[in-house]
């Protein structure tokens, strides 16, 4: 990146990538979907709670089976209070990188469906399904917002749950980085080199019309 | 609706809400995640594979953990000789009306992190919430091209396997009815009075700063 986010804040979210990170889609979709990438390099700088539930907000209107919304959030903005309970939870690894970043967020999910008494009445099939879409609402609105988001499955769940009070019958999905891209240069060689938008499998490898290839 | 997608092949997708369908988002969002919803009827018009296979592109794009991409798509187009097949894998009630849909997608996940030569090294944290991310793609781009999709888990999981010869690695993740919205006046009277837009949750309800509230 030439310029960083702070420079310019308003970045449009194509001007997010530059030649050599392009990703060319097969298909005419809206560029939003390729111009969200997950960076490990970000720039430290503040996030007001504002633009942090602004994400929050888009995920809150993903579709859920029966309307259940199972997703749940609990936040952090450098500088929080919480800031070093959430950022400890994470596998060493990504606290490296991740201290870097504006907020941080651990998405959960409600294994139950509820009745309006708030008890159980089974389980839910697609709890985790339901806040994987929660979650890729908050990272299209972050990069429409030129911001990025890192997903991380790299947390100790223990910690997790105990730094944060969550409840058993709530599932720790994903980590979640957010912040303003930064500079790369301040990564560790391994990473710099890893510093850019990941490629996909084709479609003919994920997409199969009337039964799954014998 | 007073007009139909078929009128206006490319409606915007700020006019695909009526007055009484609004949704007020409590911050500044893209109009795209209110504007997407999940009716049940649908127009019966038919979709091309290329209409299709454009949502699928935007699916691949999601994040996933490792890049793993753990999603599949089993589709059908009405017309297809599997339509039928993957119809019936739903439950009676969701056949009823999704009958009237374009095309029907199954989604998959795959519950292992893989090795190059497609081994597994180990349980998958995040596949059905990778796979979720890849429904919200989808379900956003279907909505931007004056679509809309419709999750479902009312599905029979074994008639599923069966009819599409799913392994058991792969969890059915969800069924989506796909298409363009059609005449609510169809839907037998009480799903008429529910072919509207849904409300969600209150963040208070769902966004918590630094720890599960006691």
């Amino acid at each position: 990146m030439t310029t960083t986010a702070l420079d310019r804040p308003k970045l449009s979210h194509e001007s997010m990538m530059t030649d050599t990170m392009m990703r060319i889609p097969d298909f005419a979709i809206d560029p939003l979907f390729v111009a969200r990438w997950s960076p490990r390099a970000f720039d430290g700088s503040d996030l007001t709670k504002t633009e942090l539930l602004t994400l929050l907000e888009a995920a809150r209107w993903a579709p859920s089976a029966y309307n259940a919304q199972p997703w749940r959030f609990i936040y952090a903005l450098r500088g929080d209070e919480s800031w070093q309970a959430l950022l400890g939870a994470l596998v060493p690894f990504n606290q490296s990188w991740a201290s870097s970043a504006s907020a941080l967020v651990f998405i959960l999910s409600d294994r139950h469906m509820r009745n309006p008494d708030g008890s159980s009445k089974g389980a839910s099939h697609s709890h985790s399904f339901d806040a994987g879409a929660a979650w890729a609402n908050l990272a299209l609105q972050a990069t429409r917002n030129g911001l990025q988001t890192h997903g991380m499955s790299g947390f100790d769940e223990a910690s997790a749950r105990a730094a944060m009070n969550i409840p058993d019958d709530f599932r720790v999905e994903a980590a979640i980085a957010i912040g303003r891209i930064g500079n790369a240069d301040a990564l560790p060689e391994g990473l710099r080199r890893r510093e850019h938008p990941s490629d996909r499998l084709s479609l003919q490898h994920l997409a199969f019309e009337g039964r799954w290839p014998d």
